[in-house]
């Protein structure tokens, strides 16, 4: 790598595209048709970009883009020489305005992500062939006949397709639908099913699995399902799992079944519910941490769990559903969202990629809080990541009335001058707190100053002092000092507090994180009150209060409004590569494009730490 | 198709090399690299043509060859202007001649086939590696750290890898082999495996199935095995097997599980004998006719047995050597020979191959004897082809006391004015005539005039008369006129004849298989006196006597020399694609070079064979 591009990350150029005027930055060396595409600008293309079809005509008009094989049979020398290129060829390495001919046919988009707006283009489309049947002046194999058939796209054959291709075509009169998935013929079926196209986007995550079956016409979702992810007996984080696999030799092979039933039982979930043939689903595409990936793959992931925490492979490709256990049709592909590094994994790509972190000239923080919180920041131009241990304080792990963010749970605490007030999740008994009730538990007690700044519980008579009313329920339980939320009373069978140690496990938490974004805004030479933007991930991001997570410190101080739920962003990057193919190398893109920031080794972490473990004063 | 290349075949071009002066015709359009490598000329190459090692470079001193983008990478604007270019990229669209620098590296070079040198430039290549381990400074994923170590080649990465590379490394201090198979990585072994490189070629037959274990550093063969095919009990030839699987729905799984095991038995007895790890044969290579393939694979094959004839694919690619039930390196690949037709199969183009049918001036005739013959007829720039239904009379297999060439078969017949000679296999006693034998009788009764020139045994009367001592052989047996080559004394207990209609049943066939090349010289315009060469293939074309082949008018009238028995020449073009991978592109190009002419559905066919029944006079 250049040093330049170690300092600046790897260079953009600037492209503007006429009639739409439409002026985007994108990595150099990225084609004119994947950019457009990224940006909703619509070019004609059957192929989808695979340099088949030659139907994405563009024109330079300003800039420089070399001639390329393709350029010469789709055009004669007079229209090279006006600028005329195949968009899919023509590689942007310098600033260029392109102008680009109207559409013949209109293309159909679908709002995916935070506000990107993909044009659809799935790598799964179908054509329906009527063929002539062979005589014995017309012997060309069965394979010839379908491809010739497909004559705008050079398409490789499933090997798997040859023990079918014949039965189906003679038992159809030779009139099938041929099923192809980016540049791979992979079926081809009985009649007209051209209709049918669906694909899944699975979110596998380490607690929670989301299943998203899309139709691939309408690009609209037609079934989406969630469950717990099977592997939870092996324990509730990432470490837990990968030590299950260090003590015993058969948890690998226990670990990825539970994977792909979990997988499965979801597939088949979502096309009940749907009404869809799991073999109309041709592909899948799956974002998860590198750890859940690894063992959905039957991968050990024993170095991403020990220092130097080194990855198998960055970006596993050739993958069929039915490697990890998905039973939808036999040869559907899957999209494995690529990873940065072990702890910055395909979900994060794939959030990076829904929230559109390398297209937004604003200076934004992207913060997915979990056990193991991954923090991305971009200027649009610079993309820095890194990931912080925050340990389980956000998911109530280690919290003494600490519960999962069910019904029961405490969710939010409000604290006046006289009263607590609480909302319990599914408006019911509380039985113990989640990870938004403390954080908001925390920054209340710190407004009112019944915890200082060093997150010290005051004393009683300072707290009888300042806030009578409250005062009472600043006590003792076990020789640790708590602050009661909810006494024990009612149907309340026991009281429900947040701890002297509890406050520390958050201080401890949101302090790796807090950490983690101020050394990236160093990285970048730029200061917290620099951000523009934060984009909270993940389900515990929509529960947090924005004005709580200031309030501790977890993240920068700034209007209030700019502090965004962003939801299950790793899902809506699953959707969108499988709704636009275009989108697959944007992922890959952002893995060149993000300098991965390792904390573990760096001599200035635990000065910054012992900063940031302090609350907000 | 263009009319031109109808009538001529693809055009060809006249590449002249310098410093070597050799001076070849190739198809338009292969690349330099292959073209050279196909005519034993070296060409620096780590990559073997794939465009990643930039090594092949040469100089364009005569004809224009246009740039590529990779020339751009791998030579100045200077350079390219004296007309370097990389051969691998450069297409040979014209007569050019060519600079090949001195080499590096010595080439190492194998003879197989026909007095056909190959350059021995295997797809298989290995590389010891001994790595830097991962630190927090070099994060880097294990597959990158390997692929990085290669960095000549670009490489993709075998999915089924990642479950054990993270393993193979750690537990070998990073000191490891890569394997590589083409542009893939296939394994990573502990430490330096590099001298174990080993590939099995397969010679298919509906008979008998011959396993090469070679050994792809020193190019040479360490095992041969051959063994009958165990689909036998299902029929002696390719449509008794199909017929066997349109009777019986389960006969297709069971002839395919018997093909697995014919060449998994061969590949195991073959291992042993070269004292080679069975997962050290990276690759395998198979040539077989269109049905032997399709059952291989699970291919139902009845599209092939029934008009119009049909292949399911000429070219079934991406397939493994387990797919065909071998048990070798489990990531290993196999390349499969492509058919021209379901009765010109991958045999025939590997023969072809292997004899340089597309690149000798001479007009040759190459005939593959069997109850299906397959001729090819070339003067090196067009090439045509047919398959004629012979039926099974040169296998003797309708012949009243007909064996298979094996002990106690009557192989060789010679008829003297008092005498009849015989030679048996095995200098036994003999059991019954073979094929070569039955050529061989019948030929000598022409010749002596005992039968005439249609086929018809003399009358008593008229042998006596001209051969007094051979009369008392023709005889009668249950009302048929017969010619006792062993009558029944001694240890021989029954009389071994051949019959009026064994005479037949031979001038069906021969009739079946020089109509067939005599179609042939037509649609080239050109009489049976122009061939220069016949090439007889197969073991029955070792055993047969040319002498006879003329006199019964299997073989064009051409001096004895001429008829060359080219043996196994399926095994030898086997051989030839594991030890050179640019042949492969020689064998994908015959299959455009060569044109089926289809005999079925000629109405000229009739006429044609009527003429050929009779023995030349």
């Amino acid at each position: 790598m250049l040093e330049h591009e170690i300092e600046n990350g790897p260079s953009r150029v600037r492209l503007r595209f006429t009639p739409s005027d439409k002026d985007v930055r994108v990595p150099a060396g990225v084609s004119v048709f994947d950019a457009a595409s990224w940006n909703g600008i619509a070019i004609d293309s059957t192929c989808g970009g695979h340099g088949t079809c030659k139907k994405c005509k563009i024109r330079v008009v300003e800039g420089n883009v070399p001639v390329q094989r393709l350029d010469g049979r789709a055009f004669d020398t007079e229209q090279l020489r006006q600028g005329w290129r195949l968009a899919c060829t023509a590689l942007a390495n310098e600033d260029l305005l392109i102008e680009v001919p109207p559409l013949t046919t209109r293309p159909k988009a679908a709002t995916v992500g935070v506000g990107r707006q993909v044009i659809l283009r799935p790598a799964v489309q179908k054509r329906y062939l009527e063929l002539e049947s062979p005589s014995l002046s017309d012997q060309r194999s069965d394979v010839d006949r379908v491809l010739q058939a497909i004559d705008d796209l050079e398409l490789r054959v499933d090997p798997g397709l040859l023990r079918e291709i014949g039965g189906v075509l003679r038992g159809n009169s030779f009139a099938v639908t041929a099923v192809i998935v980016d540049d791979e013929l992979i079926a081809v079926e009985p009649g007209d099913t051209t209709p049918a196209q669906y694909a899944l986007a699975f979110d596998l995550g380490t607690t929670t699995v989301v299943a998203t079956l899309l139709d691939l016409i309408t690009g609209t979702p037609v079934a989406v399902h969630s469950m717990l992810n099977k592997q939870q007996p092996f324990g509730a984080d990432v470490i837990s799992r990968i030590s299950a696999t260090m003590l015993d030799p058969s948890a690998l092979g226990r670990l990825q079944a539970l994977a792909h039933e979990t997988l499965n039982e979801l597939t088949a979930d979502a096309c009940a519910e749907g009404g869809v043939l799991p073999e109309n689903v041709y592909e899948v595409a799956l974002a998860g941490n590198a750890t859940m990936v690894a063992l959905a793959l039957g991968i050990d992931p024993e170095p991403m769990g020990v220092a130097p925490f080194v990855l198998v492979s960055h970006a596993p490709s050739g993958m069929l559903a039915k490697d990890l256990g998905i039973q939808v049709h036999p040869r559907a592909r899957a999209v494995i969202f690529p990873a940065l590094g072990a702890y910055v994994g395909g979900d994060i790509i794939a959030g990076a990629l829904a929230t559109g972190m390398d297209r937004d000239k604003r200076l934004r923080l992207f913060i997915d809080i979990g056990t193991n919180c991954e923090i991305v920041l971009s200027d649009g131009d610079r993309l820095v990541a890194t990931a912080a241990p925050a340990g389980p304080a956000f998911e109530a792990g280690s919290i003494r009335c600490g519960v999962r963010a069910a019904s029961g749970a405490i969710e939010v605490v409000r604290l006046t001058e006289s009263s607590v007030e609480i909302e319990v999740i599914g408006q019911t008994t509380p039985v113990g707190i989640c990870g938004s009730g403390l954080v908001d538990a925390v920054s209340e007690l710190t407004r009112l100053g019944l915890l200082d700044s060093s997150g010290r519980f005051v004393s009683s008579e300072v707290a009888a002092e300042r806030w009578p009313h409250l005062a009472e329920r600043l006590s003792e339980v076990a020789g640790e000092r708590v602050f009661i939320l909810a006494p024990a009373e009612g149907e309340v069978d026991r009281p429900i507090f947040v701890s002297q140690r509890d406050v520390r496990e958050l201080q401890f938490a949101k302090a790796a994180i807090s950490t983690g974004w101020t050394l990236l805004l160093a990285e970048l030479g730029l200061d917290p009150s620099d951000v523009q933007q934060v984009l909270l991930a993940g389900s515990f991001g929509t529960y947090l209060s924005p004005i709580s997570a200031i309030r501790i410190g977890l993240v920068p101080k700034l209007p209030v409004m700019r502090i965004v739920s962003a939801g299950n962003v790793a899902g809506e990057g699953a959707k969108m590569v499988l709704l636009s193919a275009p989108e697959r190398h944007g992922a890959a893109a952002l893995l060149t494009e993000i300098r991965y920031v390792e904390l573990s080794d760096r001599t200035d972490f635990n000065d910054r730490f012992v900063e940031q473990l302090a609350f907000p004063s």
